[in-house]
């Protein structure tokens, strides 16, 4: 039998306090990055999924055409912000020191060091954690979720809250599928049982492949968000 | 460069009164497990690093030798204690219902479903995260950390409370790590900055490879919790 549990009350009046002072700073960062007219994407997975790899071969890949900035959310280190400048972005390291997600406060507090105004795609690069940084909204567009193979397909089922949080999830290291125990059909019907409108993309951020639908993606959502920007009333 | 961040006093003062509220029943169940004489390995990782595997990996092998029951969390459903189930293990699973780690309450919740005088080693698999489940005491006698190759060596120092907490770090599908850019010494190196003491072991929980000193590693472990036993005054 499977036993069901939960927090005290006074942890969960906690938590609905907490959750509602994020989602005000959230609608107030989202205001920002909407007058700026950037896209938002936060992108959240287990650690190692390949966020990292995957931003840093996006980067090449819009060079020229696109300009990015990233925030890069981590416990500890600048590793990951090292390695995105490297290919070309700018943008801001975060360290939690301990803390399991990213919050709306923490995104308010570098934006002074963005320049919006010099960017058409903002990433947030989450805390490696597939399950706290699906309730914290940021002021994003949308989530992407990254799932790699190696981590069978048996995980949206159960990690559900972010599939159904997702606009788009990444079934990363596809290159590995020929070694592994994974059928990429049984995890993109789970994510589709999870959420019908959740696109699903299988690809390789170390090898390419895949790359190009990734980045389509990315400039169909960037014209949606100039075209409803050039829609909205003055 | 990198911004430092963390919580408001009074979540912070909550986080502590929940800590110290965990403790207190860790303790419970320490001596609960104590008086029952079995060794209890707490089990962390990120999702899909393999604990499930080596769990089926360690069921079989100690079948006949070493009674074993197992505490399964996770978010939700009960496919893991379905599979350590259909491997010969008594146990139970626990559903968070999005709760990112198990506390000491939900351990003891279950403690009295469990027949702790026909057992020697209780396995508890903590919910998939590799940063939560770090700071909450279940009662174990050991903190057990799994890492899988696929993702990546550089993670110990950017999550590095689970390693700072653990007896042993067991480095699981290393039967991929030639289709991997990764280097086993650098993780263990890092390990071994974190945690002098953490014992390192390299293993392929799916096929077999370094499993015996796995085992070796638990059966050393109940003989010192035995030996201690019978040491201790009565």
């Amino acid at each position: 039998m499977a036993v069901k549990t939960g927090g005290t009350m006074a942890k969960v009046d906690v938590k609905k306090k907490i959750l509602s002072e994020n989602d005000r700073m959230a609608a107030e960062n989202r205001a920002r990055f909407g007058e700026a007219g950037v896209l938002v994407l936060n992108l959240i997975s287990s650690p190692g999924s390949g966020k990292t790899t995957l931003l840093e071969g996006t980067l090449d890949r819009l060079a020229g055409q696109v300009r990015v900035l990233v925030i890069e959310g981590d416990v500890s280190t600048d590793r990951d912000i090292e390695r995105v400048k490297a290919h070309g972005a700018g943008g801001v390291q975060i360290n939690t020191g301990g803390g399991c997600h990213l919050s709306a406060k923490m995104v308010a507090g570098v934006m002074p060091e963005l320049d919006l105004d010099e960017a058409d795609v903002v990433f947030i690069e989450n805390v490696g954690n597939l399950i706290c940084p699906s309730t914290y909204d940021l002021g994003e567009d949308a989530k992407v979720v990254l799932l790699s193979t190696t981590e069978g397909d048996d995980k949206p089922m159960k990690y559900p809250a972010i599939f159904h949080e997702s606009s788009v999830a990444v079934i990363n290291k596809i290159d590995l599928v020929e070694y592994l125990p994974y059928d990429p059909a049984r995890a993109e019907k789970e994510i589709g049982v999870l959420n019908e409108s959740c696109d699903v993309l299988r690809l390789s951020a170390l090898k390419g492949e895949g790359m190009d639908e990734w980045i389509e993606w990315i400039l169909r959502r960037l014209e949606e968000k100039r075209a409803a920007r050039e829609e909205a009333p003055a």
